[in-house]
């Protein structure tokens, strides 16, 4: 197995309130502000509220999804007098904790979401990233609750349209479930043991131990499924099924039943075996699909350490 | 025990999209638009999405709370350009149901609305209704699903503040736990089981079977408790404690612990015994309180029949 070595990761940053009715990130964030945390060890640490309007709205956004604002193309075109206030914000989130793709960017950023989906706690990728990954294994071996998933889009970095793409490393830290506008201890309790770990390894990385590669599991995002709908009005006509409700990650077959029709009967899935995921987290007005599908992908991680001067 | 007798209840109200981000009343009118619904035996029924507006844009409301507009002294208020958007529907709807008060006003109202704690399925009155009871009393005993509980408000009538008091009788049911934005299928069952009921219930009435009374058990809310909240910033500082988090109508007594803040130790309950209701259902925006208390009570109910003419 290779090794693989990377500059100290001395700048990270902790978001929360991309999505400004996700309560975990915002609790979390306001509490390490008041705590005034700007260093753990040899680590300088950014709080950071991304979206304080949308937060006090408790609305997801303003004018525009955040969370899909940082593509390369979005964040290179000039802002004008009516780009949409998140977008506004994107530029100004990119200054401080990017500039993407440059060497001034953070080392890390863990952005902190929430879903109403049973999902647990899970760590979301955009790209196969060392760092990450092995941050995953280490909170995914030491954590004392239940747990901890790895899941896998594939996206190109310039496309890449999240927060945590502006970093060198990140990724999304997504919790459930969780009902928008509320906090739970037990979630909330997750996130911060998560990050303590995530602090403690970094502490180790940045001090010079070798961290073992080995193979670590994840799911790989494959496809979305929509809920039915009528053709003329586009209105959702089904609910998720009873059976498939609450059973992210658990392995559904052709023939489980997924959709619960409103009126008539119920829809079966008819695919290849895989793993529902975000099912029913659903802003219905936001024209979301029903759930996504993955399947289980092994991933061999190199040994890692910190690149000495 | 006494007997009663109320004339026929020939026109009654079906109200969904009160709060436009409660989506299982939402759901259950458009599906009863979609069927034509307008009838049930010999009882007229008016299917109403109460807030439109809001269901499109998937909020509570749009500038002021639905639910809080129908007390006389607003509904008797003359409207202005600059009324808020809910206050002038406010109108429309106390037109079209009532007017409160009047003989004109429909028989029975019935306005669904969800929470995200874990409260089941409730009915709640504002006031002892004798055809509201019974109706409890006879879903109560015949539901496929787990406790169906009644929740009493005291207020006076003309103080009632809520859609239903423009009915001559009526009730919110509440169901939960369900998110904001979200349609759980088994939560939608369960109150499509209980309008059937309600249907099935209000046909015997009108064609002069007589319902026995007896003791029904409610609860009766007593006092509320808010967050514990930072004095300068009126911030909330502590969650709901894990022990009571979902633990709604579960005996609270002094000593238990009932928040937990995100510094420092749990905070205990000081008071007497008493039954949580509504915990954590919490817009954190809407300054909501962390939870209401109740005491049980037992109320008698008179049998009651229709009048004959």
């Amino acid at each position: 197995m290779e090794q693989v070595s990377f500059p100290p990761l001395s700048r990270v940053a902790i978001c929360g309130g991309t999505h400004g009715n996700e309560m975990t990130g915002v609790y979390v964030v306001r509490e390490m502000k008041k705590k005034k945390v700007d260093k753990v060890g040899c680590v300088s640490v950014m709080t950071v509220l991304s979206n304080p309007e949308a937060v006090n709205v408790c609305r997801r956004y303003m004018e525009t999804d955040l969370n899909r604002c940082f593509p390369d193309a979005l964040l290179s075109a000039p802002l004008t007098a009516s780009s949409p206030h998140e977008m506004k914000r994107a530029h100004e989130l990119n200054a401080l904790l990017g500039p993407k793709g440059s060497p001034q960017a953070v080392n890390l950023l863990c952005d902190i979401h929430n879903t109403t989906a049973n999902m647990g706690i899970c760590f979301i990728f955009y790209r196969f990233d060392w760092i990450a990954l092995h941050l995953f294994k280490y909170v995914q071996s030491k954590t004392s609750f239940g747990p901890v998933r790895a899941i896998q889009f594939d996206t190109p970095l310039s496309e890449a349209y999240s927060l945590e793409s502006v970093a060198k490393h990140g990724f999304a830290l997504e919790v459930g479930p969780q009902p928008t506008g509320v906090v739970r201890a037990d979630i909330y309790n997750m996130v911060t043991e998560t990050l303590d770990l995530i602090m403690e390894w970094l502490e180790q990385f940045n001090s010079g131990s070798v961290f073992e590669g080995g193979e670590v599991e994840a799911f790989r995002k494959t496809q979305s499924l929509d809920y039915p709908r009528d053709p003329t009005t586009d209105e959702i006509t089904a609910a998720i099924h009873p059976q498939l409700q609450d059973k992210d990650f658990k392995l559904l077959r052709a023939g489980d039943p997924i959709f619960w029709p409103f009126t008539g009967e119920a829809v079966k899935y008819e695919g290849e075996e895989a793993y529902p995921f975000f099912v029913n987290e659903c802003a219905y007005y936001e024209k979301k699909v029903a759930f996504h599908l993955a399947r289980k992908i092994s991933i061999s991680l190199p040994s890692i350490s910190v690149k000495k001067n």
